[in-house]
């Protein structure tokens, strides 16, 4: 069925009860035809959510090239600026191109009826208060919803621990100059959001890029031996679903990371800005869940989950609390106070819980379908990651693919990608992509399909042949 | 008919020939009347607009002490943090208090009503657009309705000219991080806005103030002698109806200083936050309107005229387009959509020009109403502003009242003041105050009262006297 295409990449297959009614055949049958199918890897089984149809994709890497140099001298790197990121982020506007470059969300899963409606409803109870400065720390009523939500990622913090940003990004900005002076050295998880490597460099930051494999994200272990060796003032961190890589941390490793700098006393920013979106089971926990000394100062946003229009995001700065408020009034006093009303509203009432349900599960389908199409499309030995939560794909193509010719022949036919070469300042990345899964729909899928036949060309073995079987 | 107060200070009083007509008087008896009021203060005349009842109130100091020393070496300072500045941010969030303290606008003189409607309808409009990232330069509709407003600033300004921020402090925050690094020197008219010290604080940049005067604003004199001795690396400027001092610069200085700065290759961050609000007469030019070489740096916003909640203001770069704009990517990616939105629609059919009628005419009548109410209650020698627009009042009282002292007793009585001293790295206005007199109405006059006895106390003269003849 998986082959004929009854049922596609993503999508969840009868369960082995309902089969066994179906094709009248014992539950046994059934059972072990399944373990037969999850050993092939056709099928997986997810923790209390069924079997679902795997990608049909070669197996993604383990433990890919990622960081797997680079690491035996430790000299923080200067960021190359470089007008790409700049003309990544223009095109993002252009509603003529497909977006695969930037990490936006589908337009048709933000719920825009319900939030433009809260946004009108709350303006008119709170006449007033809607036009007025929301102060730093901003909207009580938000981040005591948000201190709600944290709960569930066990972290137990009080509306007072929380400054209302004008999104993630600004959040992970303010952070930086809360802590961080020009010629600072920064660890981060290597390859890093581009964005926030432009950040590093306008903030006069050197990097020093920590390795991450896909199943544990940032090395701990080269961490620490960075962190004896080299000054370090800050650790930066993407720990759930990670961008780009869609790495979750084990829970154990962000327990240790945490632990590793306390000794060293350098505080984490941790920006959990995808935490909201696991595919599947629970939402993960962050490593401010383990921190009792304030030293984390966990960054997030509603950008993806929610619209990210509206700006609303948030910083629980720990003890750097007043130095954030301080960077935040002299900055930009404020960020809008509607949107946070709009956003407050919809964590009351507006059913968040539902919404992430429905959107997880596009998600989930539309990143294992888009891993299906690429797959097919692109040259043999590409590899490509398996997020368990987010909605972006990296991409490791044969290396004679430049990811840097790729993105202007794809931007030619109206096609956004992000190239690998802007997510680190080493050259690490340059036969790599990030995709955004979010856009990718039957109506993109040819898009999907160009990127690949010009990767084809680009490596130098023809035409696009069918990669699966 | 002044005496008795049939007429307040600030208001219009009966035109000669109405008057003629209601006291069957000539023409000729009235106009001599009024000529002689007119001598004696009690009366001034506004071109085109009557006669007015002038503030009861000692003469505004032409030329105060402001600056007159200072000038002869130039040393540019470092600024010092303190938490004061936070303190007062802090204090402007609390309704319980009378809020002289931070320059936000009457919510009474706040559209709300009208702009929550076209918030929500906006919204509605552009259901999608509303909830997804205006990428900056940001909506190019609001884009266009500023370039039109600026006409009658003399500013022709392209719609790609203008990159839409998070109000006026982050546009000038913006500016400052595309042309100045840290330790660079920035030449400021003194005494300056609190706020914009502490950013240049925050920013590593040192300061070197320029002194102003009442009616002249920043001294070109000083300012040329401090090019030649001093590297400088940009000058701010905050050129109509400044804040504190409330001067509009003339146009043929705001000329002057542009061919200056021109001279040394200097760029100029012009500040006209308040441009829209003379309180008689036309919208008043920029130094940007002399500008053809891209060199001044124009930011301003709604925040005074509109609603600060909503957080739209905007910069013209200039020929730092880019650099301004790479800044915003990094630091916040965009501001909020649905209020840029909204003031986009109130520009087009909102009737802002109306708008703009009504809300000079309380502030004109507010700030001549508080300028006389000080008058009354503060100790004698006490000088007061006469601005021409915006709405904050600027007092230097006799040497002996400390303005922190001030500060701490007023707040103590739920009174908020600025202290003068965080105008400045300097101590030169440590006995100044501003005041804002958009809250000022019949139902705080108490609280000038009372700061006005806090200030008889602190200078040792006893109660209050009443200080008019």
């Amino acid at each position: 069925m998986v082959a004929k295409g009854t049922y596609t990449p993503g999508e969840r297959v009868p369960s082995i009860r309902q089969l066994s009614r179906q094709l009248r055949v014992s539950v046994n049958t059934v059972k072990a035809a399944y373990v037969h199918l999850e050993d092939r890897r056709i099928i997986e089984a997810r923790p209390q959510s069924g079997y679902y149809v795997c990608p049909s994709l070669p197996e993604p890497p383990r433990e890919p090239d990622i960081g797997a140099s680079g690491t035996a001298a430790f000299n923080p790197a200067e960021v190359d600026a470089g007008g790409l990121v700049m003309r990544i982020m223009a095109d993002v506007m252009d509603p003529g191109r497909v977006q695969f470059g930037a990490a936006v969300p589908d337009p048709a899963l933000i719920p825009a009826e319900k939030l433009n409606r809260m946004l009108a409803a709350e303006s008119r109870r709170f006449r007033e208060e809607s036009t007025g400065y929301a102060m730093p720390p901003g909207s009580l009523r938000l981040r005591t919803q948000i201190t709600r939500r944290m709960v569930r990622s066990g972290c137990t913090l009080r509306p007072d621990d929380i400054i209302i940003t004008t999104g993630a990004t600004e959040a992970v900005f303010l952070a930086l100059r809360a802590v961080c002076s020009p010629g600072d050295t920064l660890a981060v998880g290597s390859p890093i959001h581009f964005n926030f490597l432009q950040l590093f460099q306008s903030l006069g930051l050197r990097v020093l890029e920590i390795p991450s494999s896909p199943t544990d994200g940032i090395s701990i272990e080269v961490l620490e031996k960075a962190l004896r060796e080299v000054p370090i003032r800050a650790c930066l961190v993407i720990s759930n679903f990670n961008n780009p890589l869609g790495i979750c941390m084990p829970d154990e490793r962000k327990r240790r990371l945490l632990a590793l700098l306390a000794r060293f006393d350098v505080p984490l920013i941790e920006d959990d800005i995808n935490g909201d979106l696991p595919f599947s089971g629970r939402r993960p926990l962050t490593v401010k869940s383990w921190d009792t000394a304030g030293r984390v100062m966990l960054c997030a946003s509603f950008s993806k989950t929610l619209a990210p229009g509206y700006r609303v995001g948030w910083i629980a700065p720990g003890r750097h609390f007043e130095a954030v408020i301080r960077q935040k009034l002299v900055t930009s006093i404020a960020s809008a106070t509607p949107t946070q009303l709009a956003v407050a509203e919809f964590l009351t009432s507006g059913g968040y819980a539902r919404h992430l349900r429905a959107i997880r599960k596009a998600y989930r389908a539309k990143t294992a379908q888009m891993a299906d199409a690429v797959g097919r499309a692109f040259p043999p030995g590409t590899r490509v990651t398996r997020p368990t939560g987010g909605f972006t794909l990296w991409l490791e193509m044969p290396r004679t693919v430049d990811s840097l010719a790729l993105y202007g022949l794809a931007r030619e036919q109206g096609i956004t990608i992000a190239p690998g070469r802007i997510f680190s300042t080493t050259d690490r990345f340059g036969h790599c992509i990030r995709l955004n899964a979010a856009l990718f729909s039957e109506k993109t899928r040819w898009a999907v399909e160009a990127v690949g036949r010009m990767a084809h060309q680009l490596a130098g073995d023809g035409p696009a042949q069918d990669s699966t079987d």
